[in-house]
């Protein structure tokens, strides 16, 4: 591969694979401090190659947020692999499937109609936990998760345990709130595990994890593994609510300069929602991004320049609303870099990365990336 | 092809032919009353079969949005097209390529940059003219538009004429601002191409369009061809502005009940914003529809049930705000469609259509959908 970030057409994904490795050596670290497994969440990067950076091309515990993840991780080697949406029942003989080729995958539910099929099936499952009223799952204590699990084993299946997802951690406000997110979450996932033990069930897995709580948990005593995902890119949001810094962020978009309107104080350029998303993640949060912060093609930031809208093949750069910072000169044919809100809605625009040795414009390799369901 | 809308793994996009067919009939029989061509615009649907409804399987003047709905058409016969975003002068050598293999591709432009490039390239080119302010272009007075015809004629390239889309009317409310949003569209497209012809050029195109100027057009002398895309398939943004109603919306996305949270009002699908797209355009209009109305599988809306909230893979169901009406009971396994905001970005993060005959839920095909830029 000899072309480097001035070559391919624009708009493109760029991964920064130094910043990959500094953020999960960051994750690992922590969560080796506190005694727990990390089980990466595929979703963000879906992508083989990013994987084998998470322990030198050896398969690791993964959770995968499609099947269509979990075959091709199987395909690759990857034996230990949790589900993490409520399985539908008529998805269950593509789950069959892959546990009959060796590979111990794991469904979640939080029903008993769930319950019935998976039981039905044979396959093996997590107990979904409600800890902060954010989605799916019952809570850790009353009625519901012991009926759930009872039918499971009635069926003759495995309830493997619990898992947790902190979702209302990606709305907290400073480092207080996410340690408390994070105490919450363990706490929830915990006391359900000791209600299903206490009623006779085993429950070995106690699984919790959202990018931020994992790297704001002090203690994880009683939880078994932490999921994460969004950690090995970062996004804006995240930089948001104080997880990393614009600097973390390691894929961006690129994306060609094909016009200028002086007289609105636009930039136009060919990377539109197509190649971002429409994700508006931070607009909800304390400072607004817009569609995402500007870089040059070296990744310095343009002060106060955001993409500030975007069509499907247009965005709309300009400068941040109250700045008096000066409108660059950024001729028609320049390359520019979107540092983008969410990295998982970014990256799902996309069917491959652009992969980028340290400090360098060099194009390394084109990594592909998993679709599909 | 002997399955059903029940069959499919979910999430999946459902598109119904017939709908389809009445779409397209609809604005040819409103365009050929007014003695314009109509250059559909293939960036909605993305699909070479969708687009063998435009006339009976023979290709047709289109529009793309990239050059590689571009490579597509052009490899299934298409010989008419105009690239209709500002192009990036990195991107020629794949203009030349098909224009080597005979495709009459014709540029866009509204730069004296971008047109020494093209002229220096030898390509046909439109330039850009701003009528409402909505993104690029030039106004349709004034000395830049002369100062691009030269710089394209000294270069030995062809003006081929001008092009504007009104994309304000998006946002237009109600009739007569859509009847004023195509005259103002028709107007200044028409007073550019005089001021070229003035100047000596021949300009023999004179292009608009947008979906909601396309359909309240009342006159259109002076225009050669309009573009439109989101016609064939409408969505609830344009039922929003009454260009069409939720009845005439072709495609939507199949997902499956995977939880119900009572206690929150909430029905949980397995379709995300990876199934949907964040695009929440009516947000801004007179009725927020959330991320899409919600219909039973055949096609039935289920009374004042909205798709709230999206995550990666998971759809929130809950009942529009100030609403008293109960949250139907739909048991887990239950699939459900939902309609769209906005048909362009829903049908991008999905690579086929589940073609549906009129009135059933018998998929008659699948068709796949054109990826990547």
């Amino acid at each position: 591969m000899s072309h480097t970030l001035d070559d391919p057409d624009t708009p493109f994904l760029a991964l920064d694979r130094s910043t990959v490795a500094a953020n999960i050596t960051r994750l690992r670290r922590h969560l080796d401090g506190l005694g727990v497994t990390l089980r990466t969440h595929v979703k963000t990067a879906k992508s083989l190659d990013v994987a084998a950076m998470l322990d030198h091309g050896r398969p690791v515990a993964i959770t995968v947020s499609t099947l269509a993840e979990a075959e091709a991780f199987a395909a690759a080697g990857y034996r230990d692999i949790v589900y993490a949406v409520g399985i539908a029942a008529h998805k269950l003989p593509r789950v069959l499937a892959l546990r009959q080729r060796g590979v111990d995958l794991t469904v979640l539910l939080d029903s008993v109609a769930q319950a019935i099929a998976v039981g039905a099936a044979g396959v093996p499952a997590l107990i979904e936990i409600d800890c902060d009223g954010h989605r799916g799952g019952v809570p850790p204590h009353g009625p519901e998760l012991l009926e759930i699990a009872r039918t499971l084993v009635d069926s003759g299946a495995e309830v493997r345990g619990v898992l947790t997802h902190a979702g209302e951690s990606y709305f907290a406000d400073g480092d207080d709130a996410l340690r408390a997110a994070a105490e919450n979450e363990r706490r929830c996932a915990v006391e359900a595990a000791e209600n299903l033990r206490a009623a006779g069930h085993e429950a070995p897995v106690v699984s919790v994890g959202s990018t931020p709580t994992a790297h704001f948990a002090a203690d994880l005593t009683g939880v078994t593994e932490v999921r994460a995902g969004n950690f090995v890119f970062f996004d804006l949001v995240m930089a948001g609510i104080g997880v990393c810094t614009p600097a973390d962020l390691a894929m961006t978009v690129v994306a060609t300069v094909i016009g200028r309107r002086p007289d609105k104080g636009w930039i136009l350029t060919d990377g539109g929602w197509t190649a971002t998303s429409r994700d508006r993640g931070t607009a909800r949060q304390r400072v607004d991004q817009g569609y995402g912060l500007v870089a040059d093609l070296d990744g310095r930031l343009l002060p106060d320049l955001l993409m500030t809208d975007a069509s499907q093949e247009h965005g709309v750069l300009s400068i941040r609303p109250g700045s008096t910072a000066p409108l660059p000169d950024l001729p028609i044919g320049t390359r520019v870099r979107i540092l983008p809100n969410h990295a998982c809605a970014t990256a799902a625009q996309h069917d491959r990365y652009h992969v980028t040795a340290p400090g360098s414009r060099t194009v390394t390799d084109v990594w592909p990336r998993i679709k599909g369901w």
